[in-house]
C-alpha cells in the first residue's frame, strides 16, 4: 500500500480505487496463471511420453496428476486469500444456484469453481454495467467477460465519457485518445453524391472475401505499396476490422497452444485477438530502452529474435510465426528495407505477419516507408502476410474494415471462411471502394493535409515534452509518442505505473501504460496526439 | 455406383461428379467421426474416474489409450482405403515439407497426419479456387477450410454464378435462392436524403454493443413484439449478423463440448456457427413427417424433447440450452402461445434461444405471430434469449446485422465483448436505425407490399406443386416451402437425395436438401420462392 498519507477525500478515493485495482490486477494474473496451468495440465495428460514401457508410463501419469494438483492447490490458496481484501463493500460471493447442479453439472471440483468466483469478482467490479450475479454464463463466458473488461477498461471508460459537441461539452477538455484529426474532411468526402448510390447487390449476401479492394483496377494499392510489381497476383481478403483479420490468421496458421513471436512493446489488442478464439500464445521479444553500440532505443535485432525463439523452444512452445508492426506501434519506428530483410531471413521457416496499419501515417518527409510487399525478392513470399486497414490512416475506425494481403492462395481461401461471421456491410464496402479509388483526392488533398496536421500535433506535443523534460522517442510516424515517465514513479514498478495511469484518468486523460503493450520496463506510456487540436491544447496532461 | 448406363457425355460427367461427391461425403463423415473420436479420447483421458485407487486408475488409463488407438486405427484404415478411388486425376498427396519438421514439429503420429491429407483432398476438390497444396495451414486451418467449403458449396456456387442484369443475363433463368422480393423498395428507402447524413461519431470506434436499436425510443420493437410490456428492461446487443450472435451465445453459455438441443429439420448454418469457435454440439430432436393422432407433420412435442434430452444424458452430453426457430425454418410452422409455453416449461433449467429471424415474414393473414418476448409470464425470463435480424424480413442480408434481446444483464454484458471482433459499421447502423424508426413506411407501405408479394409467390409455387403432385407443407410464413420429392429418388437414401440435388444444380436451381437441415428422412427439400417473380416463372425446377 502507498506509504504517504492521503491529503483529500478525492485522493483517498483514488488511492482506494487504486488499491482495489492493484489487488484485482494481481488476482487476474493469478487466474490467468491458473488457466495456463490447467491448459498445461491437459496438454501434459494427453501427451504421452513415447517409447517407454507401459508401467513407466502409468507411473508418469499418476505423478503428473499429483504434481499438477499440488500446484493448483497452491494457486487457489493464494487467490482465495486475496478475496476478502479485494471485495468492494460487503458483498459475499454466493455459491452457484442448485438448478445447474441438478442437471448433473458438477464442474470437476475446486479449480473451476474458484475460477468462476474470481471471474465474477472482476466482473462485479467492472464499471461497464451494474450487473446482477446470475451464474448463467459458462466458465468460458465468465473468463471472456472478465478478461475483456479488464483489458478494455479504458475503452469502456472512454465510451462512457466521450466528448460530444452538444451533449457532453463539460468533458471537452481532454479525452485525447482517438483519431479525430481529419474526420471532418473524410465526412465531407463520404457525403458526396457518388457515395450515396445504393445498388441492390450491395444489400444481399456477397462473396465472404469482401469487395472494396477487389476488382479490375488495383492501382489504389500504389498508395501504400509503391509500384508493386506483383500486385496482380496478390490475394485480398476483407473482414470487419484488422483485429478480426489477425484473429482469423491465428486460427488458420496455428493450432491451439502454438505461438507467435512479437517484439514488445507492441499493440495491446493482439493478446485479446489471439486468445479469444484461437488460443494462440504470444512470445514477447523484449526490446530495451538502453542503447547498445551503434544502436537506438528499443531496437529490434536478429540476435534478440533468435534468443526469444530459442527460449520458446526450451519451454516447449511451438512457434509458428513472427508478428511485426511497421510503422511500429507504440514506438513509431519504421524498419529500413535492410532491417526488414534480416528479420525475414531469420523467419524463413516461420509465417511473418506484417501489420502495416499506419503505412500512410508517416509524416516526416525525410523518411520513406517501404511496404514489405514492395520488396523485390521476399525470402518466402508464400509465408509473408500483410494486414492493413483504414481505421488509422483514414481516421475511420467505426467503419470496421481490415484487409489481408497474401500471395498464399491456400491461406486466402481458408481466411475467406471467416467472412461468414466477420463480414462487413455491403454499403460500407461500396463507400470504401469509392473513397480508396479517388486517387486525386487522396494524393493531392487528403494525405498532404493529414500529414501536415500530424506534423503540427507532433511538433506541439514534443515541444511540450521537451519543456517538461520528459524523455521520449522522436520518430516520424504514427499518431502517438512513446514517452518515459519513470521519474514520476515512486519506485520503478508496474504498480506505480498503474497508479500514475489512474492519476491521468482522474484528469480525464487516457495514457496507455507500457504494461498494456507488454513493455518490460515500468514507466513508459503511449501518448496519442491525434486529438482535435483545441482539445489537445487544453488537456491537463502534466 | 448408379446401375443404369449413362446416356450422354453431360450425364456421364454429372454422374462422375456425383460419384466423387458421394465418396467425399463418406470421407467427410469419417473425418468428422475421427475428430469426434479424438475429442472423446481427450475427454476420456482428462476425466479421471474418481474415488478409485491409484493402481486401478493407472490400469484404466492404459486400457483406454489402447482402445482408442485401436479405434483410430480402424477409422484411418477405412479412410485411407477410400483415398485412391476418390482422388480426382492423378495428383498424389505429398508429405509435408521438411522445414516444418525441422522446427521440432512432430504432430504426434498418424491420426492428425491422415486428417491433414484428407482435409487437403476436399480442399483441392473444392470449386472455390484452384489452390496450390502448400502445407502452410495448421491442422485446425485445414479442418475449418474443408468444413466450410463442404458446408457452403452451394453458397459459393451461387456467388460464382449469380444473376446480374448486365453481366450475367444468360443465368437469368433460375437462381431462385435468395431474397430479392422487395429489395428495390428498400433500396429507394435507403437512398432518401435523411439516410445519407454522416455524423463524425459514426466514423469512430463505438460502444461494442451497437447502436441501431438502442436509444430513447424503443417503439420500433412493437413491429414484431406487439405491445411488449417489459420492452424497456430488455438488453440489446448488436453484432454483424445473426450467425455471429448465435456463435457468441454458444461461447458464453456453454463450455467446449457442451450441447444445445435443436428440433430438426432446422436451419443448417447453426452447425457451422456453433462449431467454428465455440465447439458446442447440436443434439437433434428428430421430427417426423408421419402424423400421429391429432398431430401434424414434423410436430414438435414435449415428449420428443424429453426423449432427446434423456438420450443426450445417457451419452454423457451436457445439454445447456434449447434452440427454437419461430417461425420455423425450413418448415414454416408458427408455434402457438400454448405450445411455446410447454416448450419453455420443459426447458426451465436450460437456456432457451428463440430465433425469430422470420417474425415479419408471416404472410397468412389468418395467423398471428407471438414473439416469446411478448408473452406475459415467461417461466425463466433470465434464460430466454431472442435473436432477430433484418436479413430476411427486410431483404438486406448484405447489411450484416443481428441482434440479441435478453433480460439477462450478465449475458448481455458478456456478449458485448464480441463486438471487438464482430461489430457493424457505424454508417450501416445509422441507416438501419433510420429504416427501423420510420414506422409509417414500415406499417403502411413496406409490410403490406412485402406480405402481398410473399402471398403471390407462395400461391404460384404451391399451385405448381399441386399440379405436379409434389407433397409439401402448406404454411403461412417464411420465404420457402418444405417439399417432399421422395417419389423421385430411386431408393430412399441420402445418396439419392444428393444426386437429385446435383440434378437441380445442373439446371441452375439451388434446392437445399433435407440432409443440410439435419432432417432424418431422405427426400425432403427446401424450395425458396422469394426470387424475382420472372425468374421464378422461368425456372425449370421439375
Amino acid at each position: 500500500s502507498p506509504s504517504d498519507a492521503p491529503h483529500t477525500p478525492c485522493v483517498q478515493m483514488r488511492d482506494q480505487a487504486f488499491r482495489y485495482g492493484s489487488i484485482h490486477t494481481q488476482l487476474m494474473e493469478m487466474v490467468l496463471t491458473l488457466r495456463q496451468t490447467v491448459e498445461d495440465h491437459i496438454t501434459q495428460l494427453t501427451t504421452r511420453p513415447q517409447q517407454q514401457d507401459l508401467a513407466l508410463e502409468e507411473q508418469w501419469h499418476g505423478q503428473t496428476i499429483r504434481e499438477q494438483e499440488a500446484l493448483l492447490g497452491r494457486l487457489l490458496f493464494q487467490i482465495v486469500s486475496f478475496l476478502p481484501a479485494g471485495a468492494p463493500g460487503d458483498q459475499s460471493v454466493q455459491p452457484p444456484c442448485t438448478s445447474r447442479d441438478s442437471r448433473g453439472d458438477v464442474r470437476g471440483g475446486q479449480p473451476v469453481q474458484a475460477n468462476r468466483q474470481t471471474g465474477q469478482m472482476f466482473y462485479q467490479e467492472s464499471d461497464f454495467e451494474n450487473t446482477v450475479i446470475s451464474y448463467d454464463l459458462s466458465n468460458r463466458g465468465i473468463d471472456i467477460s472478465a478478461l475483456y473488461h479488464l483489458s478494455f477498461r479504458d475503452y469502456d471508460t472512454y465510451q462512457g465519457n466521450k466528448y460530444h459537441k452538444d451533449k457532453n461539452t463539460l468533458d471537452e477538455a481532454s479525452w485525447a485518445s482517438l483519431v479525430w484529426l481529419c474526420s471532418r474532411s473524410i465526412c465531407q468526402q463520404l457525403s458526396q453524391s457518388d457515395m450515396t448510390y445504393i445498388d441492390e447487390d450491395l444489400l444481399q449476401y456477397a462473396d465472404w472475401r469482401g469487395q472494396p479492394l477487389q476488382g479490375t483496377d488495383p492501382s489504389y494499392m500504389k498508395i501504400g505499396f509503391q509500384l508493386l510489381p506483383s500486385v496482380y497476383l496478390l490475394q485480398v481478403v476483407i473482414l470487419n476490422g484488422c483485429s478480426a483479420v489477425f484473429s482469423a490468421l491465428a486460427m488458420v496458421l496455428c493450432d491451439p497452444g502454438e505461438a507467435f513471436l512479437v517484439p514488445t512493446p507492441s499493440h495491446g489488442g493482439f493478446a485479446f485477438s489471439t486468445h479469444l478464439y484461437a488460443k494462440v500464445k504470444l512470445v514477447p521479444v523484449h526490446l530495451e530502452s538502453q542503447v547498445s553500440a551503434n544502436g537506438y532505443p528499443f531496437q529490434l535485432t536478429v540476435d534478440k529474435l533468435e534468443q526469444a525463439l530459442l527460449g520458446a523452444k526450451i519451454e516447449g512452445k511451438k512457434v509458428r510465426g513472427l508478428v511485426l508492426i511497421n510503422p511500429q506501434n507504440p514506438l513509431g519506428d519504421i524498419y529500413s528495407q535492410e532491417s526488414m530483410m534480416e528479420y525475414l531471413e531469420f523467419a524463413k521457416n516461420l509465417h511473418v505477419i506484417v501489420d502495416e496499419m499506419y503505412m500512410l501515417s508517416v509524416f516526416d518527409e525525410a523518411i520513406t516507408f517501404h511496404s514489405v510487399l514492395s520488396m523485390k525478392s521476399l525470402p518466402d513470399p508464400n509465408r509473408t502476410h500483410v494486414i492493413w486497414g483504414t481505421s488509422k490512416d483514414f481516421c475511420i475506425s467505426g467503419f470496421r474494415f481490415g484487409a489481408l494481403y497474401t500471395h498464399n492462395r491456400e491461406v486466402a481461401s481458408a481466411m475467406s471462411c471467416f467472412g461468414y461471421l466477420h463480414s462487413i456491410s455491403g454499403i460500407a464496402q461500396y463507400k470504401l471502394r469509392q473513397l480508396l479509388q479517388d486517387r486525386e483526392w487522396i494524393d493531392n488533398i487528403y494525405l498532404p493535409s493529414y500529414h501536415f496536421r500530424l506534423q503540427e500535433a507532433h511538433r506541439y506535443v514534443t515541444h511540450k515534452l521537451k519543456t517538461l523534460k520528459v524523455p521520449f522517442l522522436n520518430r516520424g510516424s504514427g499518431l502517438y509518442v512513446w514517452i518515459n515517465l519513470k521519474q514520476y514513479l515512486k519506485s520503478c514498478t508496474f504498480e506505480e505505473e498503474l497508479l500514475l495511469h489512474h492519476r491521468f484518468l482522474d484528469h480525464k486523460l487516457i495514457l496507455s501504460s507500457g504494461k498494456t503493450f507488454m513493455c518490460k520496463e515500468p514507466g513508459w506510456f503511449r501518448l496519442v496526439f491525434a486529438a482535435r487540436p483545441h482539445l489537445l491544447r487544453s488537456g491537463e496532461w502534466s
